[in-house]
């Protein structure tokens, strides 16, 4: 492992980090509130990552450091990302504000604020701010921003996109990210104006597009959305949380005017599929409880679209729905966006190629000297990337199961200690029963925060990075 | 398909099953009961089985045909193992007796009946051995007794036989069937003549070693094995749940004189570590519930014992145990005990195996270059036998999920509809919460009833013969 070139990343990307931390700085002043939080964390941030930057190495610098330094880089920026609420001092210890930094950067959105609104302006912004840049990913801003990092930034971009394919849009990495954030940037300021046309306050009009972007989920009122009692607002995030759910390169390929090869991604056509059996089913079953079929179908497409986007708003309270609704929601948990987009989870490409796979097994038993391949968008995948997507699924599930073992220890009921497990590796937000999405996560110990804080990184660096860090093996020197 | 074969092997089956009912007919002749229940469902299975036997074929059987014959096999085995509990009157519907005898030979013990105690005894008889008859497997029972079924029998064993590789002992499959079914039978014996020397009554040893042997769990008591309040029997219990829990191929070393051999097994040693673990972790969870350490432990490895074999009897309630020992409790039920022995679930040996691929994975990104295997016992893994692995990993997850949203109709908590589904589909018994212990599955719409019978049956027979028999592929003529 070149660690040399892994810290100098490091650095580089907390000053990026540090530099981030400036805007709400400045929100902090415009509202005339006290920067101190921001004060105090901007400089040691600059300072470590000044002297990490400082290090000299060589160029060796491959898969393997790339899953280090992501996974170090994403532990460093929950850390030094908590300082802010540390020093505000509306968080009561310093693991609650290292939960809700991750749970920010990592664009999970669970909480353990029981009331959000006495928070200031600049830690509230703070707050849905870690969920933009999480959302598209710390690393890749970096590479967009300082091209010049010496590594090679494929590597990086590798451990830090999710999906099973890295989105490399054009040859050059710094070029990729460069688009990448444009499309990003772009799509968030469309969602602020019409948040604003909407009737919202500019402010909340930007924090809420943050958090849509990111798929992350915080809000800076105590009911989510359902706070606004707006139709109009809710119809405009959902269909942000579904856009934000798509992967990028799909737009790309439309700005490229290929707008057909675009829609016929299968990756595509199963979210929407998804989506849509989902929302007519939810509607269904929840019908009794609204006054009109509209008021079903908007509640039921907010939030199919809030927990298969991995965003976790809340328009209603659907911790209050019939079972069958609830475990829906809980099924679309372990979905997740496409590949390539800023939602989280398993992800629909793994879905759908897992599904494949099984049927591709089915065919080899009734067929067995039949030719039998499994296709995605029409092309042959080779047998090393489904491989992948088995040990992916393998190990979240294993690595839900197992933190469901841990976070038992609270003694809270079987449904809220799965599902606060399943919300936080897919990096969702609510759950069911006492986490949801009227709930939070103050309820839980010390130790579970943590554990619920390793799910979010674990979840949004899509395991392998982080399984590298904790391997005795990486450590040695090679 | 050859569906004549096919058929002619199910009518063979189906006559075995028959004879096979004569047992607990004579039960009930010898307790003085009304033997109108066996008299009526005799003959008619006798000359379905008959009718369909008569069927002229060519040999073309292959696995396709074993996986088709095994799943059909196992449903009408299951079908008309309910007529003697539907003519007996005990039971409401005939899904409820369904689901009683799939649930009996699927060696699965979830039950509907609210009170046991007031059955006759051939009923409870022939529902105890169904679990006998289920565990080793029908087929390798008919095997053993008819070995000319004209039908390649390696291909029905291999569809019928729990765990990745199939446990093919000596060249012929007929004499592999005796073999198992022999150490079987001896087993069984021995643990009858304990339970007796415990001081159980003859008819209670029977159909309790009946249930231990098959891993099923059903019990003639309410109480399950709480209700002899017996330590000597619990403990006896716990230690025969874990003999029936290994491989029998291991038995077979050990006759054959290669103890040291069958003591290298790494599925082996995996397993007695999850179980002392497992004891250790729960013991120490639980002592401040009981008045001494040896309670605590008695009750910790009866529990264990019975969830990782997938049993289901109960010595206590554990659904009143803290949540940290409940949650262990389910995870065990997903890993189950070891292939080739008459326990369900997952199978010690895939779990081992997911961790090893896992493992692997990870030193593939630290040491791209090295030469990066799969061993188990010593030997490497072929690349297809892993996929097997993951392929089966994936569908049961998912198989479960999706069927935790079908029984999601009935309305119950999220804890209850989950662990319904994980306790069938590894064919376990008791749940948490409302399926616990001391509850019962007569709670369901007859509609989840199906739902979780065929679960128990998709567990049973591992998956991929049920899905082979819904394939619309398969049903085509070659």
């Amino acid at each position: 492992m070149n660690f040399r070139l892994v810290f100098k990343v490091t650095g580089k990307t907390l000053m990026v980090g540090a530099m981030a931390m400036l805007i709400p700085m400045l929100v902090s002043l415009l509202y005339q509130e006290d920067p101190t939080p921001f004060l105090i964390t901007i400089p040691l941030m600059m300072v470590v990552g000044f002297l990490l930057s400082l290090l000299k190495s060589d160029d060796h610098f491959f898969t393997r450091e790339g899953f280090f330094a992501v996974a170090l880089i994403w532990l460093l920026m929950g850390a030094f990302g908590a300082l802010p609420f540390y020093f505000s001092g509306y968080f009561p210890t310093y693991i609650d504000c290292f939960f809700e930094s991750v749970s920010g950067f990592t664009t999970t959105g669970s909480s353990i604020l029981t009331a959000v609104e006495p928070l200031p302006y600049g830690i509230l912004f703070w707050r849905s701010f870690t969920h933009w840049l999480g959302g598209m990913g710390v690393l890749i801003l970096t590479i967009a921003l300082l091209p010049s990092l010496g590594a090679r930034t494929l590597h990086l971009m590798k451990a830090e996109s999710p999906g099973p394919v890295v989105s490399k849009l054009v040859p050059k990495s710094s070029q990729s990210s460069k688009i990448l954030y444009g499309i990003y940037c772009a799509l968030t300021a469309i969602q602020v104006i019409c948040l604003r046309l909407a009737g919202m306050p500019w402010y909340d009009s930007i924090v809420h597009a943050f958090a849509t972007a990111g798929t992350g989920g915080f809000s800076t009122k105590n009911l989510s959305i359902a706070a606004y009692g707006s139709p109009a607002i809710e119809i405009i995030i959902t269909i942000f949380m579904l856009l934000f759910s798509v992967n990028f390169s799909l737009y790309f390929l439309i700005l490229c005017g290929k707008v057909r090869q675009a829609l016929r991604s299968d990756e595509l056509r199963f979210f929407l599929a998804v989506v849509a059996i989902s929302v007519v089913l939810i509607t269904v079953n929840i019908s009794p409880l609204y006054n009109t079929l509209g008021e079903s179908i908007r509640h039921a497409a907010f939030q199919v679209g809030t927990v298969i986007s991995t965003t976790g708003f809340a328009s209603t309270d659907f911790n209050l729905w019939p079972e069958f609704s609830r475990v829906l929601l809980v099924l679309l948990m372990f979905i997740g966006a496409c590949a390539g987009s800023t939602g989280g989870a398993i992800k629909c490409s793994r879905v759908l190629l897992l599904f494949k796979c099984i049927h591709r097994e089915i065919r080899q038993v009734i067929h067995p000297r039949a030719v039998n391949v499994v296709k995605l968008d029409g092309k042959v995948m080779d047998e090393n990337s489904l491989r992948s997507v088995h040990i992916f699924f393998a190990a979240y599930m294993l690595i839900t199961l197992g933190a469901t073992l841990l976070v038992s220890v609270d003694n809270y009921s079987f449904g809220t200690t799965f599902t606060a497990v399943v919300t936080c590796i897919g990096n969702i937000g609510p759950g069911l029963e006492m986490v949801g999405p009227m709930g939070n996560f103050s309820i839980f110990s010390g130790f579970s925060k943590l554990v619920l804080s390793m799910c979010m990184i674990i979840g949004r660096l899509e395991i392998l990075p982080i399984l590298v860090l904790f391997s005795g093996n990486a450590w040695k020197r090679s």
